[in-house]
């Protein structure tokens, strides 16, 4: 166990703001029977720990805010099983995303949830907390592809949830259950995750729009004509302008676009041609087709730049990842604009037009902006609920959206996931203070 | 209330041989205030209530086993809403699943799951018992299209879960863990589900092999070329006797055979090929290839007709609908085939090959044979438990395979989900005598 301040330090921050309490300890465990041990051995004595995958969340699910030992799972990068025929892939929690999709394209095969961080984030943390991504919109979320799993409850109990196949009704759900619990209902020690053949052919477009309503119109026709891309990414006019002024050369007539990726193992000639059709039937300026890999990764580099790019607006950013039906995209996007004029705050939108899944960034240098702030993320998340959305499309509640849990959902519900947190731990010691509000807590400066 | 003995005799039965203890009454309810009524008043008298759709359920979901009240949902076939451009439908639970299959396809969306019973089964059953079909081979299950639901607790409370969209992490996943319950921890009054575009095109082949062995080599041929069918239907050889003696015109050289179909936006002859290049690299005698819908209609025809033909072999039948990894569908077959000539039963198998669901049929006219029935059925659920299976793919555990969880589920786990049940329905009134074993159960006679 590492207790040294600078290891203890290390391991009590994420990629969001959460402010930790410094953790007892750090355990970089081995196996299972080693995580077995420690939540046995905390249980007992009635010490807080809270799992860790590659620390890259957003909402602070990784972070100990109740002291105690730091689990993490770095030490577990094992593929224990690969079935090409079977399409399956059993790995420990400790494996980085992005190995995974290396490995198993290797393959001829294909895992296709992607959340942004894949370079460094870990599949048992992208499990605990159901992770998204840009190819969401045709292949699901993470959730989608996890068939079954072992996982040791607080007090050291293993169990052995879900099955190696598609089918499957054996009892509860219990494997569904433990996905985006954000690590506390247990930990997992090994997952088996469905996969796909590779689809063989991929091809990219990208969509200019002189405003964003646009894109959403773009968005509209594409479903309509019954077409699915994998990838259906928007940018807002604030975030193109981010891109500029980081040097990216971005056509200067456009307000907004949207780079679409579409896959498969035919012929997407014609696809192509229909989705761009759709785009300029929704008004697009122009329309951009990649005619090779390399102009491929030129159209995702944009994308790709955006976060860094974003980080220069301010000193400080909240990035919130809301959902709306995508027939409302536009009308919340224009909800965004109002808010940002009626508090004089930085703000921008980007993110997945086609789930709907957009990220609302809120920008400020300076403490006293702190009102307004929380003012804005209250009324944004008040408007995607209005219009049927909900408050977290793929970074989780964690810390930092805990107090806005009443909002979406009743009393009799929260009251209902309280009573399946004690069946799993009804010591409360497993990743204490997360998803449920607790009273007095603020928002942006958590 | 209907409280005659008529009307309780009939509302004591499903589609499986479980024993009922005769309900006290039945409440056709109209609608979510009036089932929450029901949940309150039994509650507080302490009335076991068992939840029913259309009654077609194989393992005794539906029927009553401790007396009380049974709730039916016939009453509750309202659609709320069907949005085009979101790709949902809000539905009451009581929509027969193929009115709601109709209903959407007019609209040129698709809603994949296809449950044999589909003319009678309601959407509320399938969610309930996660109801799978053919088509889930490509499509996936129940699970994979229910977004969200509102739903009654045991006491009357009422929860609305999950979302509108197919992103969305707030909090625990409720609705999953809901899905697939078999009615024992809250009753659906209203459900989400997602949609598809419907796939333009439809192509359907049927290969013959001289032996079953081809199915399961073609399957892993098909899969092995990156090929994902929406159906892989496979019968064995006395599956096809049973064809045969109900006068069906089956080549006389198939042993075995696998119905294929594919769809898409595309152009499907060449998968087409590719599909029958890999059957005949299987060893297939023939491959068909349906020129219209009229040969299509005709290739599924014996598919459709095999339940009905299945059940004059024997007074008595039961279907158990194992799976097992598809590599294993071969190992399965053959260990059934020794469990047959070992116990000298009528026994037949067919199901979806892609999924390695296959549903093993049991024969019986005596009671006499009953003891070699539940050693085949044991015997059976130990080779699928062995070749990595689980014990149900789509029919639940209900009644009739309670007796058999404990084979596949460690006491841990089954402690778990006690708990997870209790926090829904503290008291064990909802749809009691379900999933968990009860002492001294017999199976075949339950």
């Amino acid at each position: 166990m590492l207790t040294t301040a600078e290891a203890c330090g290390r391991y009590a921050r994420d990629e969001s703001e959460t402010v930790a309490t410094l953790p007892d300890g750090v355990v970089i465990a081995k196996d299972a029977d080693e995580i077995a041990a420690v939540l046995r051995v905390c249980a007992e004595h009635e010490v807080p720990v809270t799992p860790r995958g590659g620390g890259s969340g957003r909402t602070g699910g990784s972070v100990p805010v109740a002291g105690g030992i730091v689990l993490s799972m770095e030490g577990m990068r094992g593929i224990k099983e690969l079935s090409r025929e079977d399409l399956l892939i059993v790995v420990e929690p400790g494996v980085i995303t992005g190995d995974l999709h290396a490995l198993v394209e290797k393959e001829g095969l294909f895992y296709p949830p992607d959340p942004n961080s894949l370079g460094v984030c870990a599949i048992g943390g992208n499990v605990a907390e159901n992770a998204g991504g840009p190819r969401a919109f045709k292949y699901g979320v993470t959730r989608d592809y996890v068939l079954g799993c072992e996982a040791v409850l607080m007090g050291g109990e293993r169990i052995r949830a879900g099955k190696r196949t598609v089918k499957g009704v054996t009892g509860y759900d219990v494997t569904a259950t433990l996905v985006g619990s954000e690590g506390t209902l247990g930990v997992f020690t090994e997952i088996t995750l469905r996969l796909l053949p590779k689809p063989p052919e991929v091809r990219t477009l990208l969509a200019l729009f002189s405003a964003v309503k646009g894109c959403g119109d773009a968005t509209s026709q594409i479903v309509a004509r019954g077409l699915t891309p994998r990838c259906l990414e928007l940018m807002d006019e604030m975030a193109l302008g981010a891109l500029r002024a980081n040097g990216a050369a971005v056509d200067p007539r456009a307000a907004a676009l949207l780079l679409i990726e579409i896959d498969g193992d035919h012929d997407l000639d014609r696809d192509m041609e229909r989705i761009g059709e759709a785009c300029m039937d929704a008004g697009a300026i122009d329309v951009v087709v990649a005619q090779d890999a390399a102009q491929r990764d030129r159209l995702w580099a944009a994308r790709r730049e955006l976060s860094p790019a974003v980080r220069k607006l301010a000193r400080k950013k909240l990035s919130e990842d809301v959902v709306v039906p995508r027939s409302k995209v536009t009308a919340l996007l224009e909800a965004c604009a109002r808010i940002r004029e009626r508090e004089g705050l930085k703000m921008l939108a980007y993110g997945h037009a086609g789930d709907g899944n957009l990220h609302v960034n809120f920008f400020w240098d300076h403490e006293d902006e702190l009102p307004r702030v929380d003012r804005a993320i209250e009324a944004c998340f008040r408007e995607v609920l209005a219009l049927g959305g909900t408050l977290s499309g793929e970074h989780g509640i964690g810390v930092l959206k805990a107090p806005y849990l009443p909002l979406e959902q009743s009393p009799a519900l929260i009251a209902l996931q309280k009573r399946i947190k004690s069946a799993f731990d009804p010591q409360g010691l497993l990743n204490p203070g997360k998803i449920f509000p607790v009273a007095g807590k603020p928002h942006a400066a958590c």
